[in-house]
């Protein structure tokens, strides 16, 4: 997905979250604002959303001196995902569809996102993801590739959302590789982030390469694309893998929950709104 | 008002909605943007937001070569609002405060503001005005001064809502002095607006001299400056001139509807509330 004219003054808005989490100096804060402002005419609007929150986080880091705003934010969504786990397991395992009720809850963990927004309740986000319809679900296509792949690529987006992965993980019944950010951005997952949520009981963790909140290509690890390469069956979790991979070549499901409303006009859906959507399925 | 961190996304939101109004050309736009950008360092947290305005639609004009992009849509709004101009005068002139009444629709009024949304409804606000408590009213100070005062001065705000002020003029029963912009700005009221309301036809109409979106000082004429320093009874309508001269020291009666957040925390009420508040009323 390429960036929108309204993304723009969404940027200033993530920037100065993020800024805010490592300190509440205006001046420092607005200097941030600043840099961004004179690099804006370098941002072009072919490229996607998380190349440009990669340069912002950059910044961030760059102007706060901290190389990590988002630490103890990222334990704290794990540490209260971790104290949900037991209970969800139960609830994936009652079900009638376990595969299916998985998929809701791994999407209703999407809401652990410091990017998108300051604030968000995930017991919430979890009792409307198990009832709501979605708004695309490419659940049967999903289900007949699941079938045929030896293995699953999983690319994973935000910590605490990791544990929420796990559940969906444990449902595959497939060997998987979980795939992590290099370096922190925002509250992505790193492999450290991973492990704490129990990933490496469960899955292979492997980093793509990138400081990007997505997975912006040109900046993954030659490792990671022929992985992707080579997959015949990948999961992108998140709105920062969607906005860079929706129009690359791969078979990819997108699971996420529309959090802001460029992406829901991306989508054809209505802001909110889960999903679980399939693209070059055909093959 | 000063300006807030919070203020600068909005800004970036602001320059967009206003140069959409002249073009789609995405280009144009971006450059827009990119040049708010690179003068965002110059734009000090200690200016006022109109200050900010005023050098964002100076942008929109040069960029889009359109020196009154909102020309059209001003002229519809009043040309609505005369429209509802009879029934709103019979409603102001059957209640049991009559005087009230028409600071209650003045305020509604207010909401025809495409600085602050591109999207609004009147007749909703009306009905809205015409219940709702004041979050802030000093309605006994603003009676006070007003039955001491031999003349009114009236700063307007936007075209269309003149025809609003005009109903609450009439009901002030002093000689009235209306101020209107010198140049377009946003659909801020000139002396064209204002006439097509037919202020002409119940108070003098003057220019405070500025092409900003608010009463900003230093970019005002002398003669609207000494005629403010000589003023016993202010009125100051919408949030651009509350921003611009909540800090002063005249005396003034805000009368407003708060439709941003940061305008809200800096009253003190909650956003969409309507408030009339006087400042340096004891003297």
């Amino acid at each position: 997905m390429k960036s929108y004219l309204d993304c723009i003054p969404c940027f200033f808005e993530q920037a100065l979250r993020a800024g805010r989490i490592t300190t509440d100096d205006e001046q420092v804060l607005k200097q941030l604002l600043d840099e961004l402002g004179k690099r804006l005419h370098q941002i072009s609007l072919d490229s996607t959303p998380p190349e440009t929150g990669r340069l912002i986080y950059r910044l961030v880091r760059e102007i706060t001196g901290n190389p990590d705003p988002f630490r103890e934010l990222k334990l704290q969504s794990t540490r209260e995902a971790l104290a949900l786990y037991p209970s969800l397991k139960r609830t994936v395992e009652g079900s009638d569809d376990s595969l299916l009720t998985a998929i809701r809850i791994a999407i209703a963990g999407n809401v652990i996102d410091f990017g998108a927004s300051a604030t968000f309740d995930i017991k919430d986000a979890i009792e409307t993801a198990l009832v709501n319809d979605f708004a695309i679900c490419d659940y049967s296509a999903f289900k007949d590739k699941l079938a045929d792949t030896k293995e699953v690529l999983y690319i994973g987006d935000n910590a605490g959302e990791t544990v929420f992965d796990r559940l969906l993980i444990e449902q595959l019944k497939k060997p998987v590789i979980f795939v992590v950010r290099e370096k922190p951005v925002i509250n992505d997952a790193t492999i450290e982030d991973a492990v704490q949520a129990g990933i490496d009981q469960v899955a292979t963790i492997v980093s793509s390469g990138t400081d990007a909140p997505g997975t912006v290509l040109n900046t993954c690890s030659p490792e990671f694309k022929e992985m992707l390469d080579q997959s015949a069956f990948t999961i992108a979790k998140g709105q920062g893998n969607y906005e860079s991979l929706s129009n690359e070549d791969y078979l990819v499901f997108f699971m996420l929950k529309a959090k802001c409303q460029i992406i829901a006009n991306d989508l054809g859906v209505t802001k909110g709104d889960i999903v679980l959507k399939g693209i070059n399925t055909e093959r």
